[in-house]
């Protein structure tokens, strides 16, 4: 297992054909780079119909239970890869390209292996890595932070998880689960904790309807009374700024979507002008690649998307040097989580431009469902509305003027 | 049968309460908009659901025979109602609010009634204006002018339609079409003519498959050898300036489409966030109604659509005068057009901001499907593409700064 | 005296050659476009030069003077012309083209005319009117609403003012000075009082610096205990809705001073590349006026252009018809508001990126200041802050979204 | 001599207080950092002025001679710093921030030693570059690509310069000059030499009157039968991919003076609204530092202005290790080309954006001359019309879609 090159320098692993034109994207040419490719090639064969029939994906998530990806992020004395976040976070980007929501669960799942390893003892993390590895895990989660109709109850000596979960991406099929309920006896804060999804008492709705990113399985989790064993609370890191930067890990897996959308979007529309578009009269060329105005509007979506992709880059080796070591300052958290506020603001909004206008650079034969072209667009429109752009923009230029950074919360 | 208000003054019809956000787009309280308002009651009960299965919307062509609407652009002296364009116009965009595909089959009815009204006598328009009162007929199209695989055959004292349209909006369950082919002998020129649907040797494809403007019934029509009487032939304006005019009668339709959509957009979002949303942590207020944020970008957003409709309107009553002359100038006409070109390019890009950004202004779950919000921005998205927007930008541009007129084609 | 035609109907007047490019901004061919036609191309010859030099342009407001224009906004019976607002904007527009300082002087001038018609008693506004007309006056006025540092204090049987006024246009060499200032005793509301400039105690100082809108003598008026009779005082409206019509005027103003930047740039650029640019290698075109990426450009600019002029002619000819009534509702004075907020956020937002956009159609040489094309930015960018464009467009936001008018104030 | 460090990491040098706010640009604390914060800070307190004055800043121009900067790109071995141009393109930000003018005189400096090192031989470069340090030389160019207007006449054993180049920053009061001429005989390529500026026939024009970067010095150069000895053409790396990167260090130039432009405005905006801005009646917050629209606006300037610096680095980098290779490849050359594209492309229009939106955040008395806070925009519209920017955007569209990299040329 090997890093990815940067981005755009290499030309495609050798044996499988990219399915995304590599001036877009591209990966380099280690084994990690080969499972990504065949299964980016496996998912693109039927991701434009299950994004018409919506519903679970169980067959794909077999896939990436077959593929070895699912065990990046875990360290090595674990049994896993020990890779580093800014390679997990190209591969996202890539099958994000792809298929959007599959991309989605895959790094939602590493985001909770990523919870145990920053909230788990050294014991809990053994046994719920080693779990992971031996029995092929997918994790879901259960952790919506503006839901509050999840309690955690303490009985003699015991809890019971009562109420329920809205918008839980990846529960539906997942093997286990890593959930969020406020700890009722005083502190406010919530408190993470790990489950077997098949846990008595744990029913998942299939009540996932958005218009986008339409196979995440992201319903709604009832807990009628789960038991929960005091074990089973992750509370090493409780309070620490080490500890925010689960936060840090989670909204940098949303940029990925994004810019792994606009890419899918830029990939689909350069091979369509190459094959099946035609010059509109008046243009100023007689094949559209060479046309003026086509190739104008690509130079700006390109280079405000590789300017979004740099500033993903940046944060991604951020985070990574903060999470290696063992406690990074507040002022650097605050920095972290303003660069990674800016790669989520330029990313979010270069791919609704992307995904949206790549069509004038088709024509009106690209808006035919067959070609699915429409869910980029469909997929980015939902998922940057997980915490609103604004809001980002809002922190960003709060912190221009009087250095105050993004407070740690569950979205910053 | 009374005109409309000029748009946004009126209260609304009495009687039956308007589906759409007064605030956004409002009818006067004549008869017409009763008819309308309850036309569009009707479509929207249904609309979202038949966005989603697609195909083809019979029994709502039904409720459109059954409203009167069909006659507004017949002459009174066939028994229609000699309603103006700019009406005509803002019916279309307050049905497209509602239910876009539906109200381009109503336009382009209106349209194919036109192209009689110009290109056909006296006789002809009496013929076939008259019938369409008496039998209730919906006209659709197969005139899309990029397609040359229609030939229009000379046999001994009659004609042969032979080969294929594609894209034939209302084509599908219309009573009657308009077709446009090549004359085979000399003239590189089309010649319209009408036919009643039931004619043998016409068959439709029911192979639309946009991603947007779902029920808009733009098939294939094949025509296998289909006769054609020299009296179909619509040959009286062919070639003066006042022929010309078809195309921007059906360009103005495309710009009613888009502001439709955008005002269906805004009237639901106003109507969600005062009824559903709810303010993010460290929003500038505690409703979202008062959320600085929020204001600033619906103000944007309305005013460009505030702005194109007035580009609109300006274009509509233009339109009509010269309709109504014997022949305008090449000078008038060339006016007209770059008119119709900046409201088309106005609208079709304010109208894909809109709506795009509609969500922002809702947050994360208004994309639940059941909502159907983003069939706005998926019918916008087809319906721009019908010709660039970036070659109409060009045209004004060239005007600007050469006086040159956009020439009269099929687009322009 | 007669109306101006619709815009860019007329060819220009006979007689003299219009300096702004005809299809840019055009005036018809009565009587008083020709006397606004030999003003502008006066003003025109040494518009540059003097943007340069700054300072008060006293011998240009003498051709105000000379040219009759001033009289335009008095009523037939005091000698005037009794002129509609909205000729009077379109004057302003075509001036502000060519030198938008003495546009601005120009239409403030009328605006202490509306105010005196507005606020003064019958006996008051025979007085003042006539005297303009008689002695060929230009007025200035000393109402800057945020400045609170001019108080009315009352003496015996007369008043004292008292303080300062910063950002006076026209104080400096006027004629006559519309002043206001809180009354001092209960009523926070502040009055309206005319005044000869050459009163005793009223000082001009010359500190106007900014590096736009150069020539407006925009100082600050110190009152060194200035003598001021009851009967200067104009308080016939005041409180009535009618009254707050006064800021309409006022704010319509801006809009004409921001379109008429817009239009001088404009025009400039489209004269500019037919005499004087080249094609940049690999462009679309041997000449630019060919070049599909300047039309492409001009093109996107002239369409926002043209929309913000139309929704500035619709506020304009709404204002005029309420006050041509004895009193507008609050609706419909709410309504009005709205409407001229729209129009002056697209009209700013448009002129400042016409007037920064112009020099890529045009190429690295126009940046010579001997061209002073960079004139119209500097002045757009100071005349935009007069009041926040952003709280204009948070205004439309929230009317959209709650109904809610923008308060009458002295900025809406 | 030392690296500085990456962007915004730093406090700022000890003993001077930095002049640009550090959280919009920062040097580390080298002896280097100490040199420019020294300098930046002598600059600042005349740059308004100077800015208004226009003209030859020679005074300014011994500064730099003083500070050692002028050596920093010159090799160890003939006693310079052998710096690297990333760390010479962060000082040319800094002082552009500053100072636009002489940032660009300083950089074009270096340029033409860069020069020297790619065409001259090891013998031509120990020559100029020891005179170089031991003179304290200031050079200056007379290389404009598009000026035909020169000629290298043969004669016996020498050469004479015939002719003019227009647009030659620095040449005023340079000490020697860098010129480019076209080789009579044969081939159309244009040769470099070397010449000090007093050598007899060379008169240079101060015509240059640019409405910014307005202290540039870039006159015409006339050359009246200049004496060309056949050793100081620089020949050495004539037609080599190597040689081909001159335009690139010349085009990153042009990055640095709009980012650093941008950051001057930022940095000015965010003291301002600290020290002297109100909150505006109806704003969010009392304090306009916590005025939400205030924060929105910077927070999508930074955003944008801190990807673009991104892109920066980023191509600044690989263009020094492909100086520091024997040979580039034409692939790695053309990458870079499409890199410098893209840097060039976001700096100069988030830089137009940035010098013009900042007013918004200030109000309408930051307009005022004293300030001098228009000098941004205006430095930033004349420099990005250097090369057309839209010609970029489209470079990068036609290389996204073809594979096609942008020629090596002048520009590119």
């Amino acid at each position: 297992m090997t890093t990815l090159s940067p981005l755009r320098t290499a030309a495609g692993a050798a044996g499988i054909a990219p399915v995304i034109n590599p001036r877009v994207l591209s990966l380099d040419d280690s084994q990690c780079s080969q499972a990504v490719l065949t299964l980016a090639a496996q998912l693109a064969a039927t991701a434009v119909q299950r994004d018409q029939q919506g519903g679970s994906a169980q067959a794909e998530k077999q896939l990436f239970r077959q593929s070895g990806l699912l065990h990046l992020s875990i360290p090595r004395k674990f049994g896993g890869q020990s890779s580093r976040w800014p390679e997990i976070y190209r591969i996202t980007r890539y099958l994000a390209a792809v298929d959007s929501s599959l991309a989605h669960l895959f790094a939602f799942h590493h985001l909770q292996l990523a919870t145990i390893q920053l909230f788990g003892s050294e014991q809990q993390q053994k046994h719920w890595l080693t779990h992971t590895i031996e029995r092929d895990w997918f994790w879901g989660n259960a952790t919506n932070g503006r839901d509050t109709g999840l309690q955690l109850v303490r009985e003699e000596d015991h809890y019971l998880l009562l109420g329920s979960k809205s918008f839980c991406s990846g529960a539906l099929g997942a093997d286990a689960l890593v959930v969020s309920a406020p700890v009722e006896f005083g502190s406010q804060e919530r408190v993470f904790l790990a489950l077997p999804a098949s846990r008595d008492g744990l029913l998942i709705d299939d009540d996932w309807d958005g218009f986008g990113q339409r196979q995440t399985d992201s319903g709604t989790v009832h807990f009628e009374g789960v038991y929960v064993d005091p074990g089973d609370l992750l509370e090493q890191g409780l309070g620490t700024p080490r500890a925010t930067l689960r936060t840090c890990v989670s909204q940098m897996v949303l940029v990925q979507i994004y810019l792994g959308n606009a890419a899918g979007a830029l990939s689909a529309a350069v091979d369509y002008i190459h094959e099946r578009a035609r010059s509109w009269p008046g243009s100023t060329a007689e094949k559209p690649t060479n046309d003026a105005l086509i190739q104008l509007r690509l130079g700006q979506l390109w280079s405000r998307f590789d300017a979004a992709s740099a500033l993903a880059e940046r944060a991604a080796e951020r985070l990574q040097q903060l999470l290696d070591r063992p406690q990074p300052t507040p002022a650097e958290r605050g920095e972290l989580a303003t660069w990674i506020a800016e790669a989520k603001l330029l990313s979010g909004r270069v791919a609704l431009d992307i995904t949206s206008e790549i069509f004038e650079t088709m024509g009106a034969r690209a808006t035919s469902s067959r070609f699915g072209f429409d869910r980029f667009w469909r997929n980015v429109r939902v998922h940057t509305l997980h915490d609103p752009l604004d809001h980002k923009q809002k922190d960003i230029g709060r912190w221009l003027l009087t250095g105050e950074y993004p407070p740690p919360s569950n979205y910053s």
